[in-house]
């Protein structure tokens, strides 16, 4: 009935140096521009075309998007760029080092942090330069919405009601979508599409620019799931 | 009061070429990329800043906004892309080389053609491979809607109705317009904003990548007008 592409950003400069990034607004690798290029031919080889985007208000998911829809000759669609698609916050872990945090605060700590549905790390300060209501691109989000950490089910929690509200209908008015977004605001819109519940949720991982395709009937229910691998 | 930006595409693989181009989805050569970035940095480095960008369906028009937009940190912004801020259709005679329509046709012919505001040159037939109502982005246009051929004149009746419509009221909200869109629906919306009568619009040539910056009061009416120069 309906068929939807969600498809995780390339690889990032801070994928590369095995940082936390969440909110912090890191460019696309080379390897990650290149890795975008990739998905647009596949999926243009595969026939595939759309009459609607989505991203975040994040550069990676942007230009991940942009190099997609360059490559299909689809860059006159309209593109939907919401701050409700953005990775997860990462609170006073974004911008560390993965290892050196796992040898300051054991192994186990970061796992729970990383991988855990409700457990969310420490929350920076609304004086850290981390901040988001600093930045002219969340001036327009109630104060009270602006996260100083996430954990999965906070980002659940603004995922879905986006899902719902704004891309749900048009997948009903038979629009062709592609989501291009993050490894957990992707797991968020995933765990809900499939009903994965909160344990094995935390199994799933995202690899970079590799497009899941799901096949929808008229309520929404998976009829089919691709993933087109590298 | 307020403050708005126009700039019209780089250059283009077909104004290299030197052909006629109206509605030809054609791309920007390296150099039009170059002058793209260019913009941008200028505009950076004078301060500018904006919320809202407007641009035609035209890959030409699209990259150059892009990369403006890139350099700019301001990938973010919500982009509106509409077909009513296309270049004027150019009809049969796209496609076809500026010399070589002079030579068969005589320069007079080709100078009514290019530049008098209500003569239009010979229109193309539905069944034309360049009839735009075959393509998977105007199929949403009205069939009476879409051009075979276009005046000047045809180009305001559909360049002004967008601008008060669509753009206007999100200039009177405040918000930092940027519109990049093409010679000629920018010399139509020119000739709207400036009051310009339809004898001298016909002389007024608006270069590639060059930011026309007008300052107006409440009313919409002109200030103060800058160009930018290369």
């Amino acid at each position: 009935m309906y068929k939807i592409v969600l498809v995780r950003h390339g690889e990032s400069i801070w994928n590369k140096e095995n940082k936390f990034t969440g909110w912090t607004d890191v460019d696309l690798s080379k390897d990650g521009c290149k890795e975008a290029i990739l998905v647009g031919k596949k999926l243009k080889k595969m026939g595939y075309s759309f009459d609607l985007a989505y991203t975040s208000v994040l550069k990676r998911a942007i230009k991940t998007l942009w190099n997609i829809l360059s490559i299909m000759d689809l860059l006159w669609i309209p593109v939907i760029k919401n701050w409700e698609l953005n990775e997860r916050h990462y609170g006073a872990l974004q911008g560390l080092n993965k290892d050196e945090t796992a040898k300051k605060h054991g192994k186990n700590q970061v796992n729970l942090w990383r991988r855990s549905y409700d457990i969310s790390p420490l929350p920076i300060e609304k004086f850290d330069h981390r901040y988001p209501g600093k930045e002219e691109k969340y001036l327009e989000i109630p104060e009270k919405k602006i996260p100083l950490t996430e954990s999965l089910k906070d980002t659940v929690k603004r995922v879905v009601p986006f899902w719902e509200k704004n891309i749900v209908p048009n997948i009903k008015k038979n629009k062709k979508v592609i989501i291009v977004a993050h490894g957990n605001s992707l797991r968020a819109l995933i765990k809900y599409i499939e009903n994965i519940n909160k344990k094995n949720i935390i199994n799933l991982n995202i690899p970079t620019a590799t497009p899941i395709i799901y096949e929808l009937n008229e309520k929404l229910e998976i009829i089919k799931k691709d993933i087109i691998n590298k």
